[in-house]
C-alpha cells in the first residue's frame, strides 16, 4: 500500500505514500521539493475528508493557491519507505487557510519534516476573493 | 486511498495511485512524463510482490536501469482521479527484463495509456552484468 | 549557461540545459522520465524558432499532445553537466507531427539517448482536429 | 535562451530559466514546488561562480542539504516565460549557509516569489560536520 487516508482525530487527516524512485536524488534520499508535493497530497485528503473533492471546489470557481510555505527538514526519507503526512488546519480566514503538516516515517514514527502553508482563495481570473460561506463554515468546524 | 497493490492473476500486479495536482499541466491532465513514473511504481510493486523490495536488490549490488521505453497515450488522466497500473513481466533474459503496463481509470476502466519498458541489470560501476541466478529464477516463474 | 538554443541546420534545433540536482535519482544519474521533459524543451525551442511560441499556438486554440513516445537510453546524464538536445521534425501530417531527438553530453558529444514522439493536434475540448493550414505549411517547410 | 548566469554585483548571482510545460499545473502557472528547484539552480550557479562546481564539493565528501526553507509567492510564472533568480548568500556559519532568492519575470521585473533556505554541511554518512576551511573562507568573502 502506497498511500491511504485515515482519520486521526476530529481535526487531523493522516495520509501515507511510498517514496518513489523518481523522488530520490543522488544524495540517496527524497529531494526536498517533494515534501511540498506530499503536503499538497495531505491537504487534498484533508479537504476531501471534511468538505468535498478539491477538484469540485475548483470547478465551482474557487482556487486555493499556496501563498506562503515554511518547511523544516529533520531526516531524509528513503526510497520505497512509507511516509506519513498528518495534516491539520490551524486557521481559517475569509480569504486564507493555514495548514500544518507533520511528516514521519510510517514504520518508526521518526520525524522527517514539519511544514506550514498558507493558501489564499482566488477567482478564475486569479484575483483574491472571499471564500464561499459554506466552504468556510465547513472548514471552520474542523480547524484546530 | 491513493495507491494500493493487489494481485490480479499469478503474473500481473495491480497498483493504484491518485493523480496529484503537481502531476497536472496547463492542458488540465497529467503531464505525459508522469506515466513513466507510474510505470516505475507498478514495476516496484511487481518486484516486491514476487521477489523482494527493489531497494534490497539494489543494496545487493544490482541496479535495474531502463534502457528502452515505449508509450502510447489514449486519454488524459485528470487531477484527483485514481489511475490503475497493471504490470506484467513479459520477458526475462540473462541481463534484461521486459515489462508491459496497462494504465486505466480505476473507476471506469477506460484505457489511458499502454507502455513497455526494457530494464538492464548493471553492477555498481554501471556495467552490464548477468542477473543473479535466484533473482532471474524467481522472475522467470512469474513471467507471462 | 544552462540552456540555450542555436540553429544547427535549416531543419534542426539545438537546445542545451544543465542537469538539475532535482533531476538526479539515487543511481547518481538523471532519472529517465526527465528525458521526456528535455524532449519537450527541444520541441518548444524548435517550434518557437520555426513558427512562433507554442504558448501562442495554444492560445489560438490548438494543443499539440504527445500520443506516442519511444526512448532508448545509452548512458546516464550526470548532475550539473550540460546535455544537448538536437530536435528534428521528421513528419508532418494533417493532424500529427513526428519529432526525433538526439540527446548528447554537450562537452564530449557522447550519446545519452535518442527519442521519437508523435504529437496530435487537439481542439480545446480535446478532440482530434486538422492543424491550421499556416501552422502546417510552416512546419512542412522545415521538416526533414 | 532558457537559463544563463551573469554577475549582478560582487555578491549576487543571476540565473535565468524558461518555464517548462512540465512545470505548469492545471491552474495555468508553474506549480509552487518548482520554485525550490529554481532556488537550487540559483544556488548551484552561485557556488560555481564563487567557489567551484557543487558536484566537486560533493565529490570531496561534503554535502550541503536543505534544512529549512521559507517561500512567499506573489504571482504565478507562466509557461515559456523566462524567470530570473537572483541568489544572495546572507550568512555563513561553521556548519550552515543561508541563501536568499528573489525570483522575478525577466521581461518585466515583476516579483514572482522570494525565498530563503538554510543548508547544513553533512559528511557522507549524513552527520553534521564543520565545512572545510577553504570552502567556508571563499563563501565568507562573497556573503552579503
Amino acid at each position: 500500500m502506497h498511500h491511504a487516508t485515515t482519520t486521526l482525530t476530529l481535526t487531523a487527516t493522516v495520509s501515507e505514500t511510498r517514496v518513489r524512485y523518481a523522488e530520490t536524488d543522488q544524495m540517496g534520499v527524497a529531494y526536498h521539493a517533494n515534501y511540498l508535493v506530499w503536503c499538497e497530497m495531505g491537504r487534498t485528503d484533508f479537504i476531501r475528508q471534511h468538505v468535498k473533492s478539491y477538484a469540485e471546489i475548483e470547478r465551482d470557481g474557487v482556487a486555493l493557491a499556496v501563498s506562503d510555505a515554511t518547511l523544516r527538514f529533520h531526516a531524509g526519507a528513503k526510497y520505497d519507505e512509507v511516509v506519513r503526512v498528518e495534516t491539520t488546519l490551524i486557521e481559517v480566514r475569509s480569504r486564507a487557510l493555514v495548514f500544518d503538516y507533520m511528516i514521519t516515517r510510517a514504520e518508526s514514527g521518526e520525524r522527517l519534516a514539519t511544514a506550514r502553508t498558507t493558501l489564499v482563495s482566488l477567482d478564475p481570473a486569479g484575483k483574491l476573493v472571499v471564500m464561499p460561506a459554506d466552504l468556510r463554515a465547513r472548514l471552520q468546524a474542523v480547524a484546530g
